[in-house]
């Protein structure tokens, strides 16, 4: 199985996190003899700058032949300004749409070395594990026809169109069952049924997939309900599976809940489990460029690019087991330090990880 | 001035929190002579067992005589079958949309009293006040077309509409900038302009409006973002306006982060701050009818509309006064409920704010 990596270290924090978690990446490389070739490229406002286009064709081309991209994050305030159309977050939409990548895996981990970082108290989130499943190449981020124009009396308007057909939402929902089977067998499928046409048929759908699964707890809960349910009592939950929108807002919610959001990988994944991987954090621009960004969240998208990718739970492990060594040891950067451990940089914890494995 | 007020009660435990609210307006009535006349009438699952239909045309008709509405709560698992048109939820949405009630406000509030029932820590919560506005007559509750049909490849297909038009946005930023002005003047506008065409046009009408309110701080924030915030920062937040589907899941987050979700009233009101008032919670089909509910909100929702619609804060002070001193003789329903205090139902509770008052 070849192992052609496309590398997009992004914007703001993105080449720096991205640097070290190619040190362990080159490492795991040699150590389990996985035979990966890196491509490096840019993507979002870095883009922007290089190509004139936040994604190019060139680019796309690469990630098309790639099997698998690890991305830093994209976006900053230096490209407020310009074109809605050639803004970085356009790029990151286009690689998710033209590669099909519709299945996005967002697990919400409190790692136990980290649990004083929680704004939440101890007992509700200890030993919280979580996982989201977006649907990431449809509904509202997509569909069609959208439109600003001027009214006839005058005033602007503008709208969006939410939509959802039968098959998109049939594919999601596998993948969340599928999670739940190798999880704790529960899923919980958040829409808002009671007011959307496309959650009505969501639901439907979602019941009708349930009956390939029965070994799976299926629940549905409206996402207001869902927002507060993941404050009120997180570990309620499993495996959540929602559509794009609400997907988006729940995951940056529950990654929150962990109090350790520069810890938490995810991975978008096409049909066939090609992949990009990337933090859940964003590109925090306020800081990039100090060497003082947590690279754990990258270099365990390593990991989940190794396991869901190309299957290789060995170096996987071997990472993930790395990156907890290096928490035990104490060793934090600014994100997550507490009293009594010791602060480091960027490079610091690459290195500790490097030494680590 | 007239005080004619419809009460609709509702269903679940509607019926038995109202019942509480009654007897404190009703004593407020006398003591204050506010000259209040009360109309008793279904909404929701109650107006459709009597009506057959969740909105009676009475009904709105008597909605549209008075000077303002207490409603319970709708909705129930009895009514989960039934034509989704007739559904309980139906009758609400159709009441805010005929009555025109645009500015929804949510307050979120930790009363200093029930600061332990929070999930978060106490020093991330203590003190928080914050107001959600929003938007409640637009957007994809309402936007047509919404449609399901079946495509030509046989596939079942659903859309919903989001569409915002100017005047929708500039006259729900104004009730925002207006509440700023009276509390801390500061305004966080939430949105998802990076993806949302009705979202780019949303921040520049907001950023319009901000020009008539020199004096208040405005800020604009992804809805992701805010989601996040609200977990690891609430207390950076004083008013925030947002569009109807935002606004539910925020304010729904928001209000549980008090741990107090049983105290939290609200107000839907229309241009001329004529309104409809009601608990922030639900209906709870499961515990209705045992008498346990918080009346709670539901009185504070009374509180609020002498206030709000009928310029009495001298009788709305007094209930609100009321209210604290029960709180503070450590009366607690099972929601609230902490160790040392005194365990009472809903209508000890009715009966502790009427004595207090
Ligand atoms: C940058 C933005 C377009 C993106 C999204 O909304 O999907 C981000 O918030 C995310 O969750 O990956
Ligand atoms: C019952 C439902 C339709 C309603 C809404 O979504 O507006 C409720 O959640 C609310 O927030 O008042």
């Amino acid at each position: 199985m070849s192992m052609n990596i496309l590398v997009l270290p992004g914007d703001g924090i993105g080449p720096e996190i991205m640097a070290e978690a190619v040190k362990v990446l080159e490492l795991a490389n040699e150590k389990f003899n996985l035979g990966a070739e890196l491509t490096f490229d840019d993507l979002g406002g870095a883009a922007y700058e290089r190509y004139g286009s936040p994604l190019a064709d060139e680019t796309l081309e690469r990630a098309h032949q790639a099997d698998a991209i690890l991305l830093g994050a994209v976006g900053g305030p230096q490209w407020d300004a310009i074109d809605p159309a050639l803004r970085p977050e356009r790029g990151l939409l286009k690689i998710r749409s033209e590669l099909g990548l519709f299945g996005n895996l967002r697990p919400a981990i409190l790692y136990p070395q980290l649990a004083d970082s929680s704004t939440l108290k101890p007992e509700v989130v200890a030993g919280l594990n979580i996982l989201i499943v977006r649907e990431l190449t449809g509904g509202i981020y997509f569909g069609q026809p959208r439109e600003r124009k001027v009214l006839d009396n005058g005033e602007r308007f503008a709208f969006d169109t939410l939509p959802y057909s039968e098959s998109e939402v049939r594919r999601i929902a596998r993948v969340g069952f599928d999670m739940a089977m190798v999880r704790g067998k529960k899923l919980c499928s958040v829409d808002k049924a009671n007011v959307l046409a496309s959650s009505q048929l969501w639901r439907e759908v979602v019941n009708e997939v349930a009956a390939d699964y029965p070994d799976v707890e299926v629940s549905h809960m409206y996402v207001d309900n869902c927002a507060m349910q993941l404050v009120r009592a997180p570990k309620q939950f499993d495996v959540i599976v929602t559509d794009n929108l609400f997907g988006d807002i729940l995951s940056d919610q529950a990654s929150m809940l962990t109090g350790s959001i520069g810890m938490l990988p995810s991975a978008s994944l096409d049909a066939n489990n090609k992949g990009m991987y990337e933090p859940c954090h964003g590109s925090a621009p306020d800081i990039a460029g100090r060497g003082i960004a947590n690279p754990l969240a990258t270099i365990l998208s390593v990991s989940m690019m190794l396991r869901y990718s190309f299957n290789r739970a060995d170096a996987a492990d071997a990472i993930e087991q790395a990156v907890s060594q290096v928490l035990d040891q104490g060793l934090r950067t600014g994100d997550i330090m507490s009293e009594g451990c010791e602060s480091t940089g960027t490079a610091g914890m690459g290195d500790a990880v490097v030494a680590a494995l």
